[in-house]
């Protein structure tokens, strides 16, 4: 038994050797926070994943080109929240590696130890007399006491910052993952975040901590579904800065981190389904005896994602037969005679609704008061005989989401 | 130039040798339609597409089977709306028999010259006794007069009938097509219609039927999308019983029959849109210039799902950054910045919004023009060098969409 200590009120801050700012750059409305400044006293390894839409933004292309030149140096990240920088071309492109160069003229580094992130609209060109000016007057407030409101600059649409660490005690000694991360909308797998940045003091190769985020990513960031769309700009990163001294290297010692790691990661992801736009409800959704893994979750990530699902969610109406017509068309081949379908508030099974393929005799008033919490499961058994199972977190499709989203410019 | 003789006010009725009948049977609430029968003096050949959904309701099933056995002999269609009989098992397929056998009983044919359909909630065993005793007395109400309102009784969220005739004339003499067809949610190819009947008097082999269907379908029905769910019922008839005495066997009537055949359903498809659930919008979505006509198909396809895409339109938003995100995660491969955009009301390339992957100067307010029509054109360029291209046509995600389908059982 791995025991963590987990802080809710922890950030990207708490390993040692991590510093962050936020700063109006009036870029949104009304002074409020738009940029962000994540800065490691010492060089970092990095591993990054992202959006795998087929359009990314200017970000996305230029980190991605910078972590092929240097994925063990790295300095600093500068995120922007209200526009996107997606969608604007080669100005884009430009503006996304001026930033570097303001920053690290800012910070006393090289262009190629700075990462960009930005979230937002898309389509807009950056305005970089705004953005210049806020880099430069951020950079003099960097503290280890502003991860809070770092976490705070980086919403567009969410109504809470999401932030949080783990400490974990390694053979070598303890170490510390903080991380944040920002939704609120387009969250679907892969990936299921807009914009996220983990940091720790550990001591970690690249290669290595590339291998234990896409492990972390797997089980958190890509289970999670709010409106099946994927952003252009979805970035996570991991920064090491082995400040601690620290080494990730040994088996014992990754095994140990990527536990942790796992459990930050799916803490956030879970932040991010409670804080989806307009959410009402939190659902996690398990398929199992499936085929394959990948079949599982395929049928999982369709039901999180149709709209007559979401719907029958906030309605709280236990309308269970859309829950098979989605499954149904998840392109993944089963035998609807073999389906069993429970729901349960602490666990799945509290109630079958479906028995080989037929309606139980349940109650309605039963079903209906599992679909009236704010959080409830459903577990659904293809029966095909295979062990393929998945679990994925949706929300509901709420009025107030299709408020945020029919006029999110304005 | 082919002539077609369109008929609004057309009906399932208008082609000679149909009747129809329209009945409040119980199944829905406060004596309201909701069991049709469409009935030839004739026998009938008849083609069918189904739902490609894996969960598939009992008269999916016993329909297949049906047409399997016999598709040269059908007299007649029983059709009921509140109640999908989806999902309900062995005794669910028992009952949709047990429609066949008193169908048959009633008109004086055998029980594999009925097909029968339903549509409605999912999950609820059909109650026997009230439709029994529906089927018995709606047929002694058989009437050409009739198409009409058995276009309503087959309504479930849909706010009115969707019917249509069309005549041609063939070397042989004039051949009237007659069509009814309801949405109005889980709309999405393949198929995009729950349920659509078509009518002909022209005389026209199962096998030849069959790809005249086949065709005019993926023109029409498998273009459109509401919500992107498919439902588990979705079922177009094409039934054919020659009392025109005209034959639709050499090309050039094949030919002309086809092309009159394929408006029909354009025309009832773009009649499902335009009625979709809280729609408050038309959009033509149309995509060139992409490697294949797949290709431009699954791009305009992922567009017309979007929930962000779809609540840009409720708000008249012209957001269009989310036009290229939904694109971009359609599973096609193409290069960004080769992109171009274009909206229009009356034509698709009044306004270029995106030119090679980089906004345009173009002035929002003529944008926001556009969105702010009930019906606009969007064309997406993806500049690839190959031919391929798709038209699809959608609606908006509205506050009402959720309104209806948040609590829509009761």
């Amino acid at each position: 038994m791995i025991e963590f200590q987990i802080l809710p009120a922890g950030t990207v801050t708490s390993p040692a050797g991590f510093t962050a700012v936020a700063h109006a750059a009036n870029i949104k409305k009304e002074n409020q926070l738009d940029l962000a400044l994540v800065v490691s006293e010492t060089d970092c390894s990095c591993a990054a994943m992202f959006t795998k839409n087929q359009v990314v933004a200017a970000p996305v292309i230029v980190d991605r080109e910078t972590l092929a030149q240097n994925s063990s140096r790295l300095r600093a990240v500068v995120i922007n929240s209200k526009n996107a920088n997606a969608c604007t071309g080669e100005p884009g492109l430009a503006n996304a590696r001026a930033t570097q160069q303001i920053a690290a003229g800012v910070l006393g580094c090289q262009a190629d130890q700075i990462l960009v992130l930005s979230t937002g609209v898309i389509g807009v060109q950056l305005p970089m007399g705004k953005l210049e000016a806020g880099i430069v007057q951020a950079a003099k407030g960097l503290s280890r006491e502003n991860g809070r409101i770092a976490a705070e600059a980086i919403m567009t649409t969410d109504t809470r910052p999401k932030h949080l660490s783990i400490t974990v005690n390694l053979p070598g000694g303890p170490v510390t993952i903080g991380g944040m991360a920002k939704g609120a909308g387009m969250i679907h797998p892969n990936m299921a975040t807009m914009l996220a940045v983990l940091t720790t003091d550990a001591k970690i190769a690249p290669d290595v901590l590339d291998g234990l985020l896409r492990t972390a990513v797997n089980q958190s960031f890509n289970r999670i579904s709010i409106d099946g769309d994927t952003s252009t700009n979805d970035t996570i990163l991991l920064l090491a800065n082995g400040v601690s001294e620290t080494a990730v290297a040994d088996p014992d010692s990754v095994q140990t981190f990527s536990a942790a790691l796992n459990q930050l990661c799916t803490a956030l992801a879970q932040m991010i389904v409670r804080d989806g736009e307009g959410a009402t409800k939190f659902v996690e959704i398990q398929v199992t005896c499936a085929q394959s893994d990948d079949d599982a979750h395929q049928i999982a990530n369709t039901i999180a994602i149709s709209p007559l699902v979401k719907t029958a969610f906030a309605g709280s109406d236990a309308n269970w037969g859309r829950l098979l017509m989605a499954a149904g068309r998840a392109g993944v081949t089963f035998d609807q005679s073999k389906i069993n379908l429970w729901i349960g508030v602490q666990q799945p099974g509290e109630l079958q609704l479906v028995a080989n393929g037929t309606p139980t005799l349940y109650q309605e008033a039963a079903a209906a008061a599992v679909f009236a919490e704010p959080e409830f499961k459903i577990l659904l058994d293809l029966g095909s005989g295979g062990g393929g199972t998945a679990v994925v977190w949706t929300t509901d499709l709420s009025h107030e989401y299709v408020s945020i989203n029919a006029d999110y410019r304005t």
